[in-house]
């Protein structure tokens, strides 16, 4: 079965809803903690469903080299070899190609790209037939297809050369694809362009698919221009579809996203910031490495999370100052949580139109003061 | 209150009791995993419990160093610091001194012993009265006797001599002893020597302490020697107290010193293997990163834990070929219940009076094959 979307209600452009899928229903919109590797770095299913986190998104560059798709598949799909029962969402490998390989070693052709592997080098040629193969055997709940994410900036020749590719590549992925019960999403590309935005945007469209995806933000780009590159996308896609802001995380930009009618998210933020004891609080980003908090036995924030209701600041500062792995775990918990839930509160506040208003006093509270320099 | 040791059951020198203490009455033998910086690495008291965990070790050293006590007295001490309310026994620092200071920056004298930081080489100064005062603030339920773990092999007089100046620290340590919710053990020292075992564990037992660890084994010397040394100590020692050896984990070493009459072991084994991939099964130890377990979609092994009831030999080669963290955590629950069921099966063959035919059952299938080879 493929999924579905029913949009419940608006505020501005801002949209409540829910995604049907063979494995959970969620209320959108919604973060997606990232599982590069078929795990949200440390943490366990469990552990994730305590934090309500609803859908998780796994790399398919990543599982492709590691443990590799067959393993996957024998192993019954992803869901079955990760023990993660939820609905997965799975990227292309596009984003990987851009971001892991070295330009020079980097040959993007009409057929595919040929780029060599982050871990041991050896030559690797992916193509949006291959991307669906694989994705078709881990067996996700929801495919991306096969896309360039263009760089930034990049010169409106390049920009447009790329995005006719892309679009080509989403015709032979969607041609490729095979797997009844895993639905795929087109990717809107376009770089800074508003033009080529609004191209890439109608023609992936008309190839018709379950969902879209805005690609190529979070690139280097100022956030006036990854705002305007949402706008200069969302306004042709369908209401009837999930829309899904590819890697992007910062509690800032989800309220811009949501208020522009995006449904989904992901970033790999929550955690890798966590690793490097980071936590988001209401009132701004903490350190816990900082000296301040050695005798602060009180919780990160009021927050509802594990790691709030059992440990304090002075703890998890000792964990971190003392290179213990639980540290980043505990983090990893309440970062996700904290991101989950200003999902949750952002749908609230949809359905009691008061979108702008949330937005404001978050945002109030969050940026207004320097919590480390208190 | 004092804790309070009850033998309920002799099978020949095996026993089968209980210590209660104040955070909780537990069944022994037991084994203790260890928490050497307030957790046991990389996971929390809730996953410790599933595992059936009933008491923790927590080093002194390493929480003098790191966060400081008084940073866990202003906690309220080391179960509420670390968010643990089972019990805790903590160790008193000799062992750290032997095995983390190097011997040329290490000067041991009658007042105390001068050594330097393993973090950043500043000076140290650790005395009997230093050790109980830390163990006093941390509050664990049991504390050590501060001693010098005497090197193997050593001569004759250098072991009398330490042995003697041993007694004299725990003399001193139990004068300066300052909480009457936290109990006492002293240590029986004495080298490979018969006699200055005998000596150690009478004069230690004539000072009077609220339980008995037998120290200075697995420091080098070969099984059979180890053995000796808990025979010539245990002999001496009061049946209505509990008697703990120091570092000892190996499943086969455990079946060993409960065999003479051991109630409580602590080791870092199985979080320390856990963590380079390694699982006790019932047919051995095996390597999780073994290329043979890539499409291995079992188990580790018939086993009630977490890991078992959900996750498979292949998925967890994944997460150590993928340097994921999460693998570390899933062997550490898997080989700390592996231990924790091990004593249950020895408490119930001990209830049965079939303590040696258990102990053959398990050492036919543990050492009978090297699943690794097969």
């Amino acid at each position: 079965m493929k999924i579905k979307y029913e949009l419940i209600k608006n505020d501005g452009r801002a949209r409540f809803g829910k995604l049907i899928t063979n494995h959970g229903t969620f209320e959108t919109p919604m973060f997606m903690p990232v599982g590069t590797l078929a795990n949200v770095k440390m943490l366990t299913p469990e552990e994730l469903k305590e934090a309500h986190s609803a859908v998780i998104l796994s790399n398919t560059y990543h599982l492709w080299l590691r443990p590799g798709e067959d393993v996957v598949a024998k192993a019954g799909g992803l869901h079955k070899f990760m023990n993660y029962d939820g609905p997965i969402l799975t990227d292309s490998g596009g984003f990987q190609v851009f971001s892991l390989a070295k330009n020079k070693e980097k040959d993007i052709t009409e057929e595919g790209v040929h780029f060599k592997s982050h871990i041991d080098g050896r030559p690797l040629f992916l193509t949006p037939e291959l991307s669906m193969e694989i994705q078709n055997k881990l067996d996700s709940d929801i495919a991306m297809s096969f896309d360039e994410c263009i760089p930034y900036p990049a010169t409106y020749e390049y920009a447009k050369k790329s995005t006719e590719r892309t679009l080509r590549w989403a015709k032979r992925g969607k041609e490729a694809f095979n797997n009844e019960n895993q639905s795929l999403f087109g990717i809107v590309q376009g770089g800074e362009y508003s033009d080529l935005r609004k191209f890439s945007a109608e023609e992936t469209v008309k190839l018709g698919f379950d969902g879209y995806s805005i690609g190529g933000t979070s690139v280097g780009e100022d956030k006036p221009t990854m705002y305007k590159m949402i706008d200069d996308a969302i306004k042709y896609l369908p209401i009837d579809k999930p829309r899904y802001l590819m890697g992007v995380g910062e509690p800032v930009d989800l309220l811009e996203g949501v208020e522009r009618g995006v449904d989904m998210f992901d970033c790999v933020l929550p955690t890798r910031i966590a690793r490097h004891a980071n936590a988001f609080t209401y009132h701004g980003k903490i350190n816990l490495r900082n000296a301040k908090y050695k005798e602060d036995f009180t919780p990160i924030d009021e927050c509802d999370c594990y790691t709030c209701k059992h440990y304090t600041k002075a703890y998890i500062r000792h964990l971190f100052v003392a290179n213990e792995g639980l540290g980043g775990r505990l983090l990893s918990i309440h970062n996700i949580r904290f991101l989950i839930r200003m999902m949750e509160d952002m749908r609230t506040a949809i359905k009691d139109d008061r979108f702008l208003e949330y937005k404001d006093e978050f945002l109030k509270k969050y940026l207004g003061s320097d919590v480390n320099s208190k």
